[in-house]
C-alpha cells in the first residue's frame, strides 16, 4: 500500500496556469496550456515508470467512460489513465445500456452526474456533442472523439511523442505530413491545431476528394502557421521529419470519394520506398487501429522508424496529465482533487 | 485512505429489526421495514455528501451484477452502491456472456455463486425471474427489475424522494397520480404498494388499454389503502400533489394497444398546461429514460418541479442501504459483512 | 484493510521450479509442473476461505482480459482470480472494442501492452491465436481457450478437482470417460493430456462422427498412457470412475456430423440409468455451460455425484495459482510481481 498512499514526491502542485474547465478540442489552449500538458505529462510518465504505478491523486473522484463508438485503445487508455491515478471508473458502453432506448444525450450525461460521476470522458459519432454535454454536466468533460471534428488527447499524445522524440524536441520548421483521409478524420483536425500552433510545417496530403476544403484552414488560422495541402505523396514525403498516416475506414469504400482499397494502397500507401524521399531520421506514426498493407505497409508499421507503440504509451501518461490538470480546477471550484 | 479505513461514525450498527434474506418486490416489506430503508438511506446520504463517499462497510464481500436487458441508470446505480460500500463488483450482461449460449438461468446463477459471489443484483425480462434466483442462489437477491412485475429499489426510491420534498415528509392523504402505460410498467406496480401502504390517494391514470385491469387490485390490497383508476387526465391531474410519468416504449406501438405516439403525447403527456390543474408544489417525477416530447414535455421534464434527478441522486443511497441491509442478514446467518 | 495489505503467512515464495512463462496448454506442463500448479491451488483455497479472500501478491500488477468469444465463468472466473490477488484487471471484449474494425490481433496485443499490461489472458476462436500473442507480448499469456485446440486452465481446474474427490487423491488406474462431441472440444484436448499424464484409464466416447480421429493420439502420446475411442456407451460407462459430459453445440446440428438433439440425448445424454453401470462413487463433471436434457440430464447435473459447482470455484483457486506463478516469471525476470 505504500506507493499508492503516499503522494508523489515529483509530482509538483497543480499549476494556477490551468484554466480550462473541460478538455473539448485543443483549439482553446494557448501554447502555455501546451506547455503545461507536456510538462505534466513528463510527471505522469515518471509514475508510470515507478514499480507500481499508481499515485492517490484522484482518490474518491468518479470518472465515467461514456462511449458511443467501438474502441479499445482510447477507452482502455482513459481507464487506466484514471485507475492509476486512484480514481473511481465507471464505464458505459452505448451499444448495451439504455441510450440505445433512445435517451437524450443531454438525459444521459444528467443521470450520468446524478449517479455520482464528477467527471466525464465522452465518445461519440456526432461533431459537438462533448460540447452539448459540457453545457449540462457540472464537471470536467474530456471529449474521446467526436464525429469528424476533435480528438484532443490524440493530438496531445501526438504532439508529446514527437517532442520527446525530434532532436531539440522542437516542432518549430519541422515538415510534418498527415497522409490519406484527412476529410473524415478528426485526429487530423486536432492535429492540425496543434502542430502548426507549435511551429510545424504541415502538409495534408492524400486524394483530391479526400482533402478538399482544407486550403481554406490557413488562412483563417493564426498568422505565420505553415499549411500545404496537396495530393502530390513525392512532394509531400520530400524530407519529411514526420509522417503521420491516418486510418482509411474501410466502410468508406461505397461513399464514391475513395477508389479500390487495393487502388489506394498502391498511390497513397505508406511504404518503405516512398520513406526513402523523407528524411533519414524520419518519424512514422499512426493513430491506430491500422490497416496494415492498406494506409501502411506491414513492415513500416513495425519498422524502426515507427513509434506507434510509444503513441499509445504515451496515450496514457497525457490523460493521466488531462485528469489531474482538471482535477486541480475542481478542487479550485470548491470540489476535491 | 483515512476515510475509506475508518468505521462510518453516523453509521449505526445494522438494525436487527430487517429480517428479510432478499428484495424481490415491495409487497414483502412492513411500513415498519420500509421505516427502516429510509432512515438507512438518510445516512447513506450523509456518506454520499463527504468529500470520499466511501465506506468499507461491505468490504471482501463481493456482488455481482446480473442483468439481462440493456440499463445505464439502474446498471450503473447498483455498480456504484456498491463499489460506495468498498464491495467487490462484477458485471454481467447477458449480452456478451455465456448466457447467449442458453445456459438456464439456474446453471447462471449457480455459476455465479461458485464464482464466488456473496449477493445477486438481477434484472430480467421475464416476471418472476429473481424469485427462481433466490431459490438457488446461498446470499442476498435483489431485483433489478424483472418483466412487468416489479422494480422494487426503484418504488423506495421514489418513496424516499416523496419524503424528502412533500412538506411533513409524509404521503398519508396526498394524491399521487401515476400516467401513462400501467399495463407494462414494472415501476408503477412497485410504486402501487408502497405508495398505497403509506397512505396516499393514489390514482392510475391512462388510455383504457393501459390501465385495464388495474381496479381490482383496490380491492386485493389491505383494507383502508386509496386507489382510483381512470381514463380522464384532468381528473387525475386536479390538485394532484404528485405525478409520475411513466416511459411509453415505443417498441408497444405495433401491438395495437397504443395510439400513434402523437396522439399519445396529445391526450396523456403530461405538459405545463396539464400541470395548472395540479397543486401549484405538484412534484413531477419520471422512472427515466424520458421521451421527451411524448409522455413528459422537455420544459416539464427539467422544469422546477420536476425531481427527475433527485430520484437518480437518491437512486444510489437507497440501494447502499439495501446492499447494507441485506450484508447485515448475511453476517446474522453466519457471513461476513 | 488488514487482511489485504499482509503478506499471506500460508503462502509461501514463488517455487524456482516453474519456469514456464506463458501458460498456452498443458502440453508443455511436466507432471512436476501439475503438481506445483496443484500444491499452489491448495493455497489458494486457503486464501479464498478466508472471510477476506485477497492477498496484495499481484498489486500494481495489470491484467488485460482479451475475450473474443462469449463467457460468462471462464472470463469472470479469471477475473475474480486477478482481483483476488490485488491485479488491476482491464475487460476488453472483442465484440465491442476497435478489433471489431478489422485491427490485427498482433497490433490488439501490441496496443494492450504498451497500454501498461503486465498479463494477458485471452480467448480466441482461431486454434493457436495464444502462440501468436505469445510471441508479441512481453509478459506471460494465459490461454482462455482457443478455437478447438486447447483450454489449459479448463484441464487443470478438473484435475484439481478430481484429486480432491477421488479416494487417495490419485487418478492412477481411475477410469476417466469424456462424453461427447470431442472433435469439436478444447475442453477434451487439453484433459486427454493431463489425465493421462496422471495415469488415468482414458475412455473417449461418442457418435463415431465425434471421436473420429482420436485413436492416432494414443500412439503420439508418452508411452505407457492408456487411452480407449469407443462410441459404445455402455462399455464406456462400466465401472466408470469419472464421467465428463461434453457440451453439446446446437450449432454444429447444421454440420450434418450429429443426429437431432433428441435423438443424441437419447443415444449419448448421460443419464442416471446409465451411471448404473458405473461405479457406485462415479464423479459426474461438465465444464458448461450444460444443455440439460440434452448431453445431461438434469437430475445428473445437479445430483450427488455432480461436482459441477466445485469445478466452477476451483477454477478460480487455479487462475490464481497460475497467475500467481506467472507472476513470479516476470519478477525473476525483473519485472515486479
Amino acid at each position: 500500500m505504500t506507493a499508492e498512499a503516499e503522494r508523489p514526491a515529483k509530482m509538483s502542485p497543480v499549476s494556477t496556469a490551468w484554466s480550462h474547465r473541460h478538455v473539448l478540442d485543443v483549439d482553446a489552449l494557448s501554447r502555455a496550456d501546451l506547455e503545461l500538458v507536456m510538462r505534466t505529462t513528463d510527471e505522469m510518465r515518471d509514475v508510470l515508470a515507478r514499480p507500481i504505478p499508481k499515485v492517490p491523486a484522484l482518490r474518491g473522484v468518479s470518472v465515467t467512460i461514456l462511449f458511443y463508438e467501438a474502441s479499445t485503445r482510447t477507452r482502455v487508455s482513459f481507464e487506466v489513465a484514471a485507475k492509476n491515478l486512484s480514481a473511481d471508473v465507471v464505464n458505459v458502453a452505448a451499444a448495451s445500456s439504455s441510450v440505445s432506448k433512445g435517451e437524450s444525450l443531454i438525459d444521459t450525461v444528467r443521470t450520468i452526474e446524478a449517479l455520482g460521476a464528477d467527471m466525464l470522458v465522452m465518445r461519440h459519432a456526432v461533431s459537438g456533442a462533448p460540447y452539448l454535454a459540457a453545457e449540462v454536466f457540472g464537471g470536467p468533460v474530456l471529449n474521446g472523439g467526436d464525429g469528424w471534428h476533435a480528438h484532443p488527447t490524440q493530438a496531445l499524445l501526438d504532439l508529446y511523442t514527437l517532442r520527446s522524440r525530434l532532436p531539440g524536441g522542437s516542432l518549430e520548421g519541422r515538415k510534418v505530413v498527415i497522409l490519406g483521409d484527412v476529410l473524415h478524420s478528426r485526429v487530423a483536425r486536432s492535429n492540425i491545431w496543434t502542430l502548426t500552433a507549435m511551429g510545424a510545417d504541415l502538409w495534408l496530403c492524400g486524394p483530391a476528394t479526400l482533402v478538399r476544403g482544407f486550403e481554406g484552414w490557413a488562412a483563417r488560422g493564426a498568422a505565420g502557421r505553415r499549411f500545404t495541402v496537396t495530393s502530390d505523396l513525392s512532394a509531400a514525403l520530400r524530407d519529411a521529419d514526420v509522417v503521420m498516416a491516418l486510418r482509411i475506414q474501410k466502410e468508406r469504400m461505397s461513399s464514391g470519394l475513395l477508389p479500390s482499397l487495393r487502388e489506394y494502397a498502391a498511390r497513397y500507401g505508406l511504404t518503405r520506398a516512398g520513406l526513402e524521399l523523407a528524411s533519414p531520421d524520419v518519424i512514422v506514426m499512426h493513430p491506430g487501429p491500422m490497416n496494415e498493407g492498406v494506409e501502411i505497409a506491414a513492415d513500416v508499421a513495425t519498422g524502426p522508424r515507427s513509434v506507434v507503440t510509444a503513441q499509445v504509451a504515451n496515450g496514457v501518461a497525457v490523460r493521466m496529465a488531462l485528469l489531474y490538470l482538471l482535477a486541480g480546477t475542481r478542487a479550485a471550484e470548491g470540489g476535491q482533487g
